[in-house]
């Protein structure tokens, strides 16, 4: 590992450790650097730069986590065994401009996404950058095998699961909430969904059960275009309210021309825009549901993955009322492809009719997630696998998202934002035209977004904007996805880059 | 085994095959014959008790099917090896009575239904003949061990499955529905469900995109509840229409006030009544569905099942106007446990607006089913163990289909019914108040049945009567039960015996 090829450009403006981590990765992957080279010991190599230690140590667990690096207690660290998708030389031709644009060329040219890709689903872009979706490289495979067999081990009941769920998998979430997410809950009160629209559908039956025809349910807007249909397919109505930077607009909601039945919130990472409620402003909403004998349906559907600052109470362990539905799935904590998600109902001594309803619900449509899928969730949660995927992902997330800000972090005339938590971000655009014109290039290039205006609960009132996660692709479809955002951007004439010596243009 | 053991009581009116394998089941239930002992030649025993040698040979053949006999080609029959819970002699004063009522009695003081039973769920009774549930002992667990293992095998997607279900298991039930049922259809038209009241929503869900806010769905009364209600709970109407003998009244739903969007039918089987809807009326209740553009959504929930004559066509194949909607699922093929059912559209060509409806919902809510258990299901398909175990589950459905007609099927006063196919049975009782008297008596004895009232989809128009499922219990706890029904029904004054001398009192 020689000097070159890891110089620091110290006028970049780019963080050293950023700049430190590409430059390996760089190594790796055209060949200057070989499976089993040792790397300079973090010591030495602070001292060759002229970085502080810390940041060299920070870059080699990151490189390590994402597997460049092989580091072992009591050994050298060095150059890790690659996946074959990863092999091949990168011709040095890619590498050609200075920062960002220069490393995300350079990968694009050796990614793999030409190939048919081994990703499930119909017409499939090259690269989807759709959001939604984590990153499932990583799940501990053995113990994802174990605990299927474990599960289809069991003797075969010839009745379907219980209503609420299996009782093994409703302790193991309560525990995994207490331990992920800071709400105490007791077994009693979780109920198994088949995933997040499965479980608003249930409410949607309740609240049929116990106000009737036609319930108001309150929306964000913009907001969850599935979960909103999946109440209005359940014979809702629902009513947006906009949001804000905070997350839902407490006083619009107060405001409304009609009193709601229900209010559906993502207070911990607005979906899409990603403001968080404060905690301040949580306890509002709680007092006002509670004098309006409102239920509050908490969608907290990333909230695992906070990657600034610590994660606020969830409504479910503020509210005293009993109108708190917490909504969770582990469609982003491990994979949609499981279609496993819960809801946690108040304690049944604070809303009795609620709890009795929602069991009205399921002892006639009965739990429809599978009792095997059901005893293997448990088991993957009693034996650490979720606690310590969750980790893993963080650390993933947390250098995918620095990786975004790095490539589109520099662009003010196309704002990003919702990076303070979760798997996706936002990009804002000027109008419906541009937004319209960079989907459109994307989509040619064969990497998907999301329009912004996909997500508008008001027609007519769509934001212009797009929409992407950053979790399920290869760092590499990651890196040549940005650089095409980027690229769309820039060339689009939206936004160009901010020089470090000039004000930022938007 | 001796003659006393296997006397034959011609006058009993009990058929004599029937009597033969009760003879041998009680033999060896009271420990007269033990595990290894030879059993008689079937040639020498026809002799012996002058009947004929294919009736020992049925007889044999259901005791080894229910695992009394072990018989292997080319060696003589012997008497098998029984699980634990049938062990333990029976005190010979249980054998008291004659007929069916000694047999019952006797296999009821071995019953191991005292027992903490090993059955999931919250209440249960002590002996559950609630109706629905299948026999899951003989599922060969081996092979489904092997398919979750196969199916947990394979890489972890980050997606949900694709929209209409992983498309192995929608060939695979392509090809089980040709051959299990004698539809052909494409693998394009199956649609993977959680079951048939998901599978009924998604209808509804297509419809609303179909028809507007508030279709009407046409529905048998009396008739399934569930899949009623989970219409209701998604914004439909639901109109009874009677059924009389063969299944649903044509004539009625012609003559029905409002015209519906889609009429709900169990032409196989009517649900619970029984009734087979006749090849003729099917033809021409397509016919009407055509000239009124009315979708028919056939619900084919125990087909597979058939105990009398050869199934009729079911109406997905009969209909050539594209407007029916076939429901399935392997909840009675295998078990509720799964979760796991289909829908089969008609050709894209001769309806695309109804696909385009089923796909615009499927995409918004994902398909519910984890792609674990679809691809389990896939291999439990394609390696024959459905297959196989449908043909073990006829037999022994058949066997106690038996047992309840031995049972009560001489009892006018109280007419069995449904017997011809499917794992259920009804009994019509004269009136409501001696209905509900069954029902709790029945209760307090800690056997499940269903009142027939439960079904009706008209309020006020409840049939008395009670229905109850004789397939997921053991052959002692439905004898046990079924001697209960019999109790009930002869010391409430419901309904004497028919001596075999007089003619029938009902």
């Amino acid at each position: 590992m020689d000097g070159p090829m890891l110089a620091i450009d110290r006028s970049s403006g780019r963080p050293l450790g950023v700049q430190l981590v590409e430059g390996v990765r760089r190594g790796i992957l055209d060949g200057a650097l070989r499976p089993g080279d040792p790397v300079p010991s973090t010591r030495a190599l602070a001292s060759e730069l002229g970085v502080s230690r810390s940041a060299i140590v920070a870059a080699y667990e990151q490189l390590a986590g994402e597997g460049y690096l092989d580091m072992r207690q009591g050994a050298a660290t060095r150059v890790a065994e690659l996946p074959t998708t990863f092999s091949g030389g990168m011709p040095a031709t890619g590498a050609a401009g200075p920062g960002t644009s220069r490393i995300v060329a350079a990968l694009t040219s050796s990614a793999p996404t030409g190939a048919p890709d081994a990703e499930p689903g119909r017409t499939e872009p090259r690269i989807s950058l759709l959001p939604g979706y984590p990153s499932t490289a990583r799940i501990d495979a053995r113990a994802w095998r174990a605990a299927w067999r474990h599960a289809a081990a069991r003797e075969i009941p010839s009745v379907s699961p219980p209503p609420f769920g299996v009782d093994s998998l409703r302790a193991e979430i309560a525990d995994h909430l207490r331990h992920a997410r800071g709400v105490t809950c007791s077994p009693d009160e979780v109920v198994i969904t088949a995933g997040t629209n499965e479980a608003v559908g249930l409410i949607a039956g309740a609240l049929r059960v116990l106000r009737g025809a036609q319930p108001i349910v309150a929306v964000e807007h913009p907001g969850y275009p599935s979960a909103r249909r999946a109440l209005e397919r359940r014979g809702m109505l629902t009513m947006p309210v906009a949001v804000d930077a905070d997350g839902l607009d407490l006083e619009a909601l107060r405001r409304a021309p009609h009193r709601p039945d229900a209010v559906m919130v993502t207070p911990s990472h607005q979906y899409p825009l990603g403001g968080r409620l404060p905690v301040a402003t949580r306890l509002e909403l709680l007092a006002w549901a509670g004098s309006t004998g409102t239920l509050v349906i908490e969608d907290d559907y990333d909230s695992e993955f906070r990657h600034t600052g610590p994660p606020f109470p969830a409504l479910a362990s503020l509210d005293e009322a009993g109108l708190t539905v917490l909504v969770g799935s582990f469609s982003k904590v491990l994979t949609p492809w499981l279609r496993l998600g819960y809801l946690v109902l108040p304690p049944a001594e604070t809303n009795p009719t609620l709890r009795a309803a929602v069991a009205e619900v399921r002892a006639d449509e009965a739990c429809p997630v599978p009792g095997v899928a059901q005893e293997a969730m448990a088991a993957l949660l009693a034996g650490g696998t979720v606690r310590r995927h969750i980790a893993v992902t963080r650390r993933e997330y947390a250098h995918r998202r620095r990786l975004v800000l790095a490539a589109l972090g520099d662009l003010p005339g196309a704002p990003l934002s919702a990076l303070d938590g979760g798997l996706h971000a936002v990009i804002e655009l000027p109008d419906a035209a541009t937004s319209a014109a960079v989907v459109a290039r994307l989509a040619a290039e064969g990497v998907a977004v999301a329009p912004l205006a996909d997500y508008s609960a008001v027609a007519g009132d769509e934001q212009p904007g797009i929409v992407f996660g950053y979790a399920a692709t290869t760092d590499t479809q990651l890196a040549e996805g940005l650089e095409r955002i980027r690229a769309a951007i820039i060339d689009g004439g939206i936004a160009r880059p901010v020089e470090r010596t000039s004000r930022p243009i938007g």
